[in-house]
């Protein structure tokens, strides 16, 4: 089953996910001044990250939004970055947040476990239920895996998700969905090949969900640029690491103000062994 | 304020939209024969369908995932067939579903209101909460539009969206949210450029929507291969057609069985007319 990938990679290296939301304001001057296309110079940005971090980042999670924002060049990139990292052996998940019904869900999952976009895990949104679910179960049984939406990192995830349905909330409700769909597809870990995305930002909430994930491996959003520590994760990871967690910005920018040579990735690998000392000291 | 144009088309052509959720299994032969890579052929048969049956169709909607599904040249024509569409001044719908937190949206809201993947309205979804959509709302305030999920026309769609909370379901608290937000963008038609998806299969669920939704602009999917029937939205468009109905198979695949040359386009051109009486009968 499919998520064995990402959870061995976390249980080799850690559990860090370096974010590839890669935006040109990100670029040290000596890229931004090549004569390439800025798909090419975004390419060259991640390259040079991959190969900087691999040995200590447990996956590399890309954003869509920031390459679609870029257009066909942007998709490119989006495209060459992740048969780069993982031709390398890197474990990758594309954050796209995909959502519905069935007939389409099938060409979503077509679209990112095979081709041009082919990646290992990948981020779906359940708000359409679980017929907007199964047509990823072919690709589960085999060796990809996915993360529902459970509870966002945004302040205004409460607008929907912390509604209360009898005694409970949305995303407690969908966080018990979610373990129950993912019982077909337990692997060797223990986990399923269905995970889910839980935003670090409201630490209390990582207690209420944890018993009703028992199976289900985490991608955790909100560490750094949006505010989420180590500590706010070591409850939910006592027992054992039972997620990834993902910095974009904290990591990819942690060069800024410091080079603009080649040398930036000395400073992006420096922030990955940073946070990884930061959540680990808590285990 | 942007739902102006869909708003103005609908009326002056009808309430049908024609879904291009083109597939490779619904291209005539004399195209699969031809020399060009998919992507070409694709947008082929979409500029054929264009062209025939522009004057009649309010607007074009493509389901983005259809062309990720190819891949980079599915993208290419994706891209092609909106500036195709847009450059003969038809309205274009980007069916995405999109759905992230502020940065990201940022992102998604670049990618599809402006270069490459430039549309008219984009569908998004609202799980996540306000700040998910405020991004988009700089681009609301001059020429584009959104459609915000409410209902969708799946069976699953009642797993999250039917679930009970307070003395409403979580569909309806959606959709008060959803007018709430849009009440900053009234255009003179009197709709605001903040749309919703409410699908058709469920018709009673209409008349719950109906007074929750005094100034929002409905894309309603789930006519034809779903299910749905234009007896089916009367009810809603009472006091006059205030939304756009989608068909995508039951129109782009009128032609199957019948031909296989370039006159497919008359067979889907005829599904358009069929479809836009079958509506206006009931009004």
């Amino acid at each position: 089953m499919s998520m064995e990938k990402l959870v061995n990679a976390v249980r080799r290296k850690g559990p860090v996910c370096v974010g590839l939301d890669t935006q040109l304001s990100f670029l040290p001057e000596y890229l931004k001044a090549k004569d390439w296309s800025d798909g090419e110079k975004i390419f060259e940005f991640n390259r040079a990250i991959i190969d900087a971090t691999e040995d200590e980042a447990a996956c590399f999670k890309l954003q869509i939004a920031f390459y679609e924002a870029l257009g066909l060049d942007g998709m490119a990139a989006f495209s060459k970055t992740l048969r780069y990292a993982r031709g390398r052996g890197n474990v990758t998940i594309t954050d796209a947040k995909r959502g519905d019904i069935s007939s389409t869900a099938e060409q979503y999952a077509k679209a990112h476990f095979s081709g041009d976009f082919e990646t290992d895990v990948m981020t779906i949104n359940v708000f359409m239920g679980e017929d907007a679910v199964s047509p990823y179960y072919p690709y589960l049984a085999k060796d990809k895996g996915v993360f529902a939406l459970v509870k966002t990192s945004n302040p205004s995830g409460k607008d929907f998700q912390d509604l209360r349905i009898d005694d409970e909330t949305l995303y407690e409700r969908t966080a018990r969905k979610v373990s129950e769909w993912g019982e077909r597809f337990l692997g060797e870990s223990g986990f399923s090949a269905i995970g889910a995305v839980a935003g670090l930002t409201y630490p209390e909430e990582f207690e209420r969900i944890r018993p009703l994930l028992p199976h289900t491996f985490l991608l955790i959003p909100g560490y750094g640029a949006q505010g989420g520590t180590g500590k706010d994760i070591a409850g939910f990871f006592q027992g054992g690491v039972r997620g990834v967690v993902n910095s974009s910005r904290g990591l990819i920018t942690a060069h800024k103000g410091k080079t603009e040579s080649e040398d930036f990735v000395k400073y992006v690998r420096q922030a990955v062994l940073d946070m990884k000392k930061d959540i680990l000291q808590w285990l």
